[in-house]
């Protein structure tokens, strides 16, 4: 386990130059150190674009090799250009960047993009040299992309500083800006929008990142009033608050953020490790921080793109009632299939929507919904026109599917009657169209119609908008809420584990219900204690070099008397010596025993990435076999704290199964908030807090067991396994 | 519960004329009833379609109101024909459909293809219209596909059959059957395999099957040796036998069967049912059935067209372990996430492997695998060659992945490496081309190699490929054993609900293991049998009145000598006597109490579609809140059993969690294979059995509990709730 503080990289500091951001996304002006004349080798291309796309720009090339490139003057030095730099593209061998990166520091270039490779993707030494050129970079006031990146392009401003393949055809701009961190994938992903008819405002790739990260860059690049929605690939996080940072200003700023993120499991974060040569974090805990901040995660590139596409055509709906509209019964019911698959509802079509539909629709079709119009609306379209504002007008459905397929030599028609669509309707709907007719495509695009390529995928990406729709109504619903939480002050000096009683006193002063504990050093004050509680009671040892109790003998339950308590105190601390004579006994715990049927985890760790995160489970398999977790950053409201349990694939049992009452929602999602408290107030003394089991009833919330770990002050992570 | 004898369709006969069906796909001759001139009409589409794809057998235009039509000779009648006539397609208004089949029948015609709607799908009236036009066609010995389909296209022999969509353009024969019960969503899927390259042997639209049903037709496309590959889209069955037989030819002919079926959720499956007329049936059976018999489910279009490119080009792999090769960190990683959550292995390479590979790839790359050889090939294109003939030589790689992007200006020289890699290597591979250029694409398929479009894609189609290697080898190996299975006689005359004691002996007899269990009708008779059994015991009621005996007060646990078994007794009889006045009561039972802490249910059913099938899945909120449990048709070998256990999510529960020992895995799947025979010696006797709960233990399986209902000798089904 290791402590936040220790890992938080260099590079992540508070305040990113807002200006150095500016030069580097939309510069006025462009030195290209190591420019060369052969516009087919990376060090010509981005010379070429900027030339060959329009960039308005000032344009310096730098090599001491050349008196003029590509009809501009070549300057030997940086030092020699006469006017400022806002942006310099370095094209250089890596051995040649540190003096090239102290050079923009004496020019005062706030900014500079690292194409060459031979840095910390290189091992150890490559790691130093990196260290260092960001050393000077930062003594020079230089931000920096990269190195080892593919540079980016601002296709607002002609900005094409980059040498990726993407720049080779046309860039055009769009409400898109996305910023990767692989290259290679990253040009694919550009080059895939592209062929959607999708426009790019920004492709960044941030490469390895040694300044300026992947969430720096994307919130300049929302920020941007010319942008709509923000896609992003990443391979591995360095910076959590840097990423909740970006998605809150998102959120405030209405622009969906769409994330694919690889790593998810054993051998792809191995892998992701191993490439990017950063720690890829644990994906769970990244998964549920991306539903906190209503982070739309895609699962590849083209569920990324159908979302994007969508998002940037369509209004976000109401609600979550779907609407399906097809020619075909077969593809109804797979899209129902989906949509319920992914946390839409289908609803019946209210009677009235109906029977205006039997009206407009031939016998054998369906007006149910999913909606069949049958093949027939080729020959009638205004068929399609009323079908389509009939369903939509249902107040129990939110968004439209249209789906339909083929039509060749019917193109015009159709993206006539669709345009009419768009015209009349206040709801948003998409159209999936297989196998279309590509000019049917362009057609819809033109429009500002979302055309997806097939049943499943048009349902995925109307679930991201439905889905962000609602997490940005409960972000701006909640705002008050997550103002008001109090941070607790915590005042604990030691690390290591906590005491037994220790670990009362934190619960108690936190809000957090646990069932009556006392320490008892005698025979009789067991007994005592356990008068006071009431019986039953547990008795368990407690010894500062005794964690694990029961494989010492150390516990006993269901104790119902006077007597047996007292022979338990003998017992267990005759047990304990027995087990390790060097243990220090402090005495026993007396314990009563708790109320309730269900089990349930509540958890703190400290991410290496995202810092103090509460975990949440139901106890039992759920938890130990089918890893049925929910993770957090804390702290939480009570709604957030609520959306953990509605996670859950086991929730149901909290509603009361095989027999037993539903538990205390209320009783345990404000545990959950006071124990997610108690984490931000711990902050980077965090290490482990473990309360397992939880024991819930119909009215109660109540700690059984707990284990709490604490870094020591100086940050220093404690040795847990003392004895 | 309905009896699975009343369920069979009229129109599933055990023999399928098959040289009906070789009219039907293989038609030396076509009469085409209700023919016109108009080839933009659906009468007119198949004449043209013929003539123009150059049908080589004769064809009959049947319409009495023209002398010729498109050319050919018209006849008023098919009785006028003068020579034999294969195959009628009827084009006809309903009404005039049932006059027409007569005619065919009493020319002797084999079969025919009713495109016509009009029938079950408009509802009562198109019901028995249906049926009329069935009886009809089976007393002239006519063979039917449909009424209300597309018809059906034969490449090979340029039969084009049909009026959709598809046939519009071209239509290449290749190795893919296609049989579709969709006709719209079907001629989209048969578009979006034309435009992939994918050459269709047959494609076959069933509609309403009123006679000939998907399996039937199916079973037929894939004996025809110019198919390698069937693919299906199935709404609902309607004849589980036709199609566990069609599975089974296909397994023995070695043709992998690729079936996208909708209707997996409840809004899928109610549009399902409303748009086919027909039952969906239980998705989550069908699933179980698919497993055991090898046949491939695909999500949706996109994925069943992935999995039959691959399978129509490469050749099976001997095990799971994939290699992936990237130019590009970021895909390799995505590729591998998905990899393992589709349940391939991504082995870490040889050390010697790597060794070699490092020899090759630039110091920026991975050799481990993923294996990334940076953008370096495409000066190199040998280092592409190498690396990939290197990784597949690996002894842990069974089926490789190369992925790479873009590539405008490379496509030569990259088709020209893969052919070379196609020609020296002997393991298969695919290759993943993201935002490929047209070009790059039709030469690789032009060599018979896999394109896929994306990184996930691509793995799931191979995954699919590994899958089928195994179930096949699989498949092969069991052969002996499943035909070794011996199913029991059962003589048991009533129906309705088996007394406790009744359970017993068809327990017994058939081998399945249970607590020890005696009926005793005094309290002196229940104390000797506690004695006998050994304590503790627990006692019931016994009644065929009282089902729910918790429910009534009759159960005691735990009893522990005579005194209490004998006032237990008394205790129950008397609370039975409140609790139902006009309750039988046959006594109580007496039952030991069984060893092992983890709890399982077997369950038997009668699948209206399927016939007898049994249920596994692990107690508690596995079974109750996950619903996680595994379906197979019955009898079943060892091998299969242990199949259903591993497709239980929670399956570590029987390796042994939360300090349990491992529970008895043979016991287990012998107990499951001997009530797989009960239920297949019962056959449409069966209406349900529940062993529920089993106890396993590390050395045992024993039930503990069961409920038991068989349906009357006349197949008439029992009223359950008799009380």
């Amino acid at each position: 386990m290791k402590v936040q503080s220790q890992r938080m990289p260099l590079e992540s500091q508070d305040t990113v130059g807002e200006s150095a951001l500016k030069a580097l996304l939309a510069p006025r002006s462009i030195a290209i150190l190591g420019a060369s004349s052969d516009f087919r080798k990376i060090s010509g291309r981005p010379l070429k674009h900027l030339l060959d796309k329009g960039y308005a720009g000032r344009i310096y090339p730098v090599n001491p090799r050349a008196e003029s490139i590509g009809g501009l003057r070549a300057y030997p030095s940086v030092g020699a250009i006469e006017g400022e730099v806002d942006l310099a593209i370095i094209v250089l061998p890596a051995s040649e960047v540190l003096g090239a990166v102290r050079e923009l520091g004496a020019k005062n270039v706030p900014a500079a993009i690292i194409f060459s490779s031979g840095f910390s993707e290189m091992g150890d030494a490559g790691r130093q040299h990196e260290r260092e050129v960001i050393e000077a970079a930062r003594a020079g006031g230089v931000r920096i992309c990269g190195p080892n990146c593919l540079g980016l392009i601002n296709a607002f401003d002609k900005v094409i500083a980059t040498f990726s393949q993407y720049a080779d055809a046309e860039t055009p701009s769009g409400p898109v800006g996305f910023v990767t961190q692989s290259g290679a994938f990253g040009t694919a992903i550009a080059a895939l929008a592209r062929r959607r008819g999708l426009g790019l405002g920004y492709f960044v790739n941030t490469g390895n990142e040694a300044d300026l990260n992947f969430s720096e860059i994307m919130r300049e690049v929302i920020c941007d009033p010319r942008v709509k929605v923000g896609a992003g690939y990443i391979e591995g996080l360095k910076n959590g608050n840097d990423f909740t940072a970006l998605a809150e200003a998102a959120m405030a700023a209405a622009k969906p953020l769409v994330v694919t993120k690889v790593g998810r499991l054993g051998a792809g974060a191995r892998a992701a490790a191993s490439h990017t040569g950063s720690l890829a974090g644990d994906d769970v805990v990244f998964d549920g921080i991306a539903r906190q901040y209503g982070v739309i995660r895609a699962r590849n590139e083209e569920h990324m793109l159908d979302i994007v596409e969508v998002l940037s055509c369509c209004k976000l709906p109401e609600g979550n009632g779907i609407g399906l509209l097809t020619q075909s019964g077969g593809a109804g019911v797979l899209m129902a299939d989906r949509a319920q698959e992914v946390g839409l509802s289908v609803p019946i079509l209210q009677p009235e929507t109906q029977k205006a539909l039997h009206k407009v629709i031939p016998g054998f079709g369906a007006v149910g919904n999913p909606v069949d119009v049958t093949g027939q609306f080729v020959a009638d379209p205004n068929l399609l026109l009323e079908s389509v504002k009939l369903m939509l007008a249902d107040p129990n459905i939110d968004v439209g599917i249209i789906w339909f397929q083929l039509m060749e030599g019917h193109v015009e028609k159709l993206v006539q009657v669709l345009k009419e669509i768009r015209d009349q309707v206040t709801k948003p709907f998409v159209v999936c169209w297989v196998a279309a007719p590509e000019a049917g495509v362009r057609a819809l695009r033109d429009l500002g119609i979302a055309v997806l390529r097939g049943a499943e995928p048009a349902v995925d990406a109307v679930a991201a908008l439905v889905h962000y729709a609602q997490a940005r109504r409960t972000w701006l619903e909640r705002s008050g809420q997550r103002k008001d939480i109090k941070i607790p002050r915590i005042d604990i000096q030691s690390g290591g584990v906590l005491s037994t009683m220790d670990g009362v006193q934190l619960l108690d002063r936190n809000g957090v219900p646990h069932t009556a504990t006392v320490l008892a050093k005698s025979a009789d004050e067991a007994a005592n204690a356990a008068r006071t509680i009431g019986y039953p009671v547990a008795v368990k040892i407690e010894s500062p070099d005794i964690l694990h109790k029961t494989e010492a003998g150390g516990v006993m339950l269901r104790l119902n008397n006077d007597d047996d308590v007292r022979s338990a105190f003998d017992t267990i601390m005759d047990r304990a010596r027995r087990h390790d004579p060097a243990a220090r006994l402090e005495g026993v715990i007396v314990q009563g025993m708790a109320g309730g049927d269900t089990e349930f985890v509540i958890g703190l760790q400290n991410d290496p990435v995202f810092g103090p995160v509460i975990m949440a489970g139901l106890g039992g398999v759920l938890i130990e076999v089918l890893r049925d977790v929910a993770f957090r950053k804390v702290p939480l409201c009570e709604g957030e704290a609520g959306d953990m349990l509605d996670d859950l694939h086991g929730k149901a049992v909290l509603g009361g199964v095989r027999g037993r009452p539903a538990v205390d929602r209320k009783a345990l999602t404000q545990m959950i908030c006071a124990v997610s408290r108690l984490g931000a107030a711990l902050g980077p003394r965090l290490s482990t807090l473990d309360l397992n089991p939880i024991m819930l009833g119909p009215k109660t919330a109540t700690a059984v067991d707990w284990l709490m770990m604490l870094n020591a002050n100086d940050g220093s992570v404690p040795g847990h396994h003392t004895s």
